[in-house]
């Protein structure tokens, strides 16, 4: 795309005469999209010197600061490093309804990168593609602009910042580094950009040797792009194939496996030692995991949670309680909170409830329209494939009891002063709707079941049993991921 | 403290004979707190290997992992070093009805200083009094324990800690350094132990030469201290005298202030363009900005933001909105989802609406209890004051204008199709309560103009005016703060 670029082509129909027409145009696009709570996600990315500071200003020139943000991106701080790849950007995406800028993006990395080898570049192409997806099916238009510039302009450009008082400070060793290696890092440029220019998220390559027509030209696009946004039927969408399956996965459950009391006093006490031993050793090798527990409400995940921490350093784990989601969060793509506590490397996260809510109590509930939730068996296999690149380990266990159970275990809730707090008229409600939950597990488990992300169905009729059945799977892949 | 202390004495009533017991009681405690959504903060502070690890394990042995947090603290990173003294203390505070337990605290770079002067260390106790203080005010539970041992204890200790395979990865040069220096850590420790021992959160100091009956001792205390903080009525509380004054600051606007065109016209574009270069040497000197906008629906306050950051440089600053608080904020103390924004050296941040709302909206709107918003005064004195002393500049802006100007812009909104989902029925019910605001705001300014962080106060009855004089105090100010 970079080669034989001409550098005096422009890339929109609008008038290019004022831009501080088009910058009060785009202001009157901002309140629109702040009223139909659409969003944007604006990236400008490009070679270093060449004018992005300058276009970013531009942009946001006539906007409402209180609906915009602009996020800066550099070589990952330490912190940033032992995250998965994904989670700073996550964290910036813009809520609904706003227009989030990226000055440089999840591109930055693989830019830098001049030697990546084609199938590094193809990973993180891959989970580049993930998140424009995501964004994407969640109604955020996706606007990508590449900075291009002449070698002999950048050359100009760099000695002029040099003497700049004011801005030199934005001057680094990466725009000394791509000048000197230009034509390689055009090829490289050129590389990324073809593989990662799709359709609904093009790349924009845009001429900056005239700086004033080139934010022109940017604001021309955003303003031609957000147009057709506005107008778009969000919710016209071709629904994803879900395939057939014959064989529910909760339908091997007999609801029969027990544990007696001997055999669990003798099994528990090793096992907890096992998990603190696994969890110390998860931290000197700066591995991270993730514990993903589902099931109906009193199927027992709290207990099995207490139990499978109770001898582990508390300085070595999170356990993060899901609830549906908030008012706030709402605002944002549903999974945005939960890349918040994905684990650093070292550590693990214990999640009580988890992302499959959108596939569970929103499908059921109605909170979430059926094309989304839909979408969402694949959104959610795209990202615990990038939690596992990213060398996490995932494991995520379903318990599994039946109506009956769950009766008992109510009434019982009922009956004592110490757990009454835990049962509500809504529980009550919920339990009506056993049987459409019973399908929704299914389908998550049919669906949603891969090598690197299993799902354990554990029959947890007696919790016991269940308890001890969370402990060895824990142990047994936790010993094979450290290599014990 | 540590002068002369019997490391045989016992610091509970409780019977210590069996640690079990104790953790079911804890655990029995934990739900109260849960269903009546009082919170705990637990600190686990003292000597290095002093078997802070192992008290910590027994705290949370029986507890459920759901309702308690473990956050363990040690020098700061280069980004929290970025931030005010108490972020990231703030951030990891509980939220109401769970219990957070902290392995170090804000007592850590104090403890690490051995050479602190006198006047550095009351500055800092300062901070700390206040984090206890607003923590406390919320009706949350301080346990504060320091961990004492002999010194050769601790080098027993040091020595076979070295030669266990799984915990040797938690040994630090910390640990050798105190060793070494023994005395003059004890002697140091004593002094900052007196300094911050206070009748509301004192320190209990705990021998742990046997460490088994330290633990239980932590566990007696904790359960006693906890069932004497569930027996108490939170309300009840001496309100803050708050003092009589005559001089109504917002008395002194007789809404005539205003500007011609032209003047406007000269002035707007230099005033900009300085802003512009002001906020750069913000980033360039390495130094913090916070701007406060507050003021009555359609005073002007997004139009005043959008004039004084027309011309900066967006990567230099963030916007900060603030709504009333939503569900899951209000899980936490009022201050704690302000620290999160509070911006990091060599950057501004700007907030339409503030944590002012608690003297305003939320106590015209009976949102909480009297007692509460009272304290808030003194509370966020404070805590400008903490902010002002870690080197933030900071400014208040409070925009006035009188009923019938709010009157005709609310109309004026209605009939422009653009700006009509600015307004709401919600708006004009709080119209009806224009004068209680007026009060509130007169109390606000009253109470809270200091002079490091002072209010200035606007005739915004013209929004040209305003624009202009919310810029000149702008750049006077920092042009003063940034030395120019």
């Amino acid at each position: 795309m970079l080669k034989n670029f001409d550098f005096k082509k422009r890339d929109t129909t609008y008038d290019l005469e004022d831009a501080n027409q088009l910058q009060e145009k785009l202001a009157l696009l901002q309140r629109e999209l702040h009223a139909t709570e659409k969003s944007v996600l604006i990236i400008v990315d490009g070679w270093e010197s060449s004018g992005k500071g300058y276009i970013l200003k531009e942009i946001v020139h006539g906007l409402d600061p209180r609906y915009f943000e602009v996020s800066v991106f550099d070589t990952p701080s330490d912190e940033e490093k032992n995250r998965p790849f994904l989670w700073r950007f996550m964290r910036r995406i813009p809520p609904h309804g706003n227009i989030a800028v990226f000055d440089r993006s999840f591109y930055l990395e693989l830019m830098d990168d001049l030697n990546i080898a084609d199938k590094s570049l193809d990973k993180k192409v891959g989970h580049i593609s993930n998140i424009e997806e995501w964004l994407s099916n969640d109604g955020m238009l996706i606007l990508k602009f590449f900075l291009h510039h002449k070698e002999k302009t950048m050359k100009k450009r760099i000695e002029k910042l040099k003497d700049n008082e004011d801005y030199a400070v934005y001057l680094n060793r990466r725009d000394k580094t791509q000048l000197e290696n230009y034509k390689a890092y055009k090829k490289h440029f050129n590389r990324i950009l073809e593989r990662t220019h799709r359709e609904k998220y093009p790349w924009h390559i845009l001429s900056t040797e005239d700086l004033e027509l080139a934010a022109k030209n940017v604001l021309g696009i955003a303003i031609q792009e957000i147009e057709k946004h506005l107008q778009r039927d969000l919710t016209a969408v071709t629904l994803p194939e879900l395939p057939e399956y014959t064989e529910k996965p909760l339908d091997k459950i007999d609801f029969t496996k027990t544990i007696s009391n001997e055999e669990y006093d003798k099994k528990i006490d090793k096992l907890q030692k096992k998990a603190e031993r696994l969890v110390l050793n998860l931290y000197r090798q700066k591995k991270a995991a993730i514990v993903a527990f589902e099931g109906a409400d009193a199927a027992g995940k709290g207990g099995a949670i207490q139990r499978l921490l109770k001898e582990v350093d508390p300085r070595g784990y999170d356990v993060a309680t899901t609830a549906a989601p908030k008012n706030g969060e709402n605002l944002y793509h549903y999974l945005w909170r939960f890349y918040k506590t994905f684990p650093p490397k070292g550590r693990l996260t214990v999640y009580d409830r988890t992302w499959y809510g959108r596939v569970l109590v929103e499908r059921i509930e109605g909170f979430t329209p059926e094309y989304r939730w839909q979408q969402a068996y694949g959104e959610i296999n795209e990202m615990e494939k990038t939690l596992a690149d990213d060398g996490i380990l995932i494991m995520k266990f379903l318990l599994v009891i039946n109506e009956e159970e769950q009766k008992r275990r109510f009434e019982a809730r009922e009956g004592d002063p110490m757990k009454q707090y835990k049962i509500t008229d809504e529980d009550w409600r919920n339990r009506e709707k056993f049987q459409q939950y019973t399908q929704a597990m299914n389908d998550m488990v049919a669906y949603t079941d891969k090598k690197n992300a299993p799902w354990i169905v554990v029959d947890a009729q007696v919790k016991k049993y269940a308890r001890i059945k969370v402990l060895e799977e824990f142990t047994d892949r936790m010993e094979k991921y450290l290599g014990e």
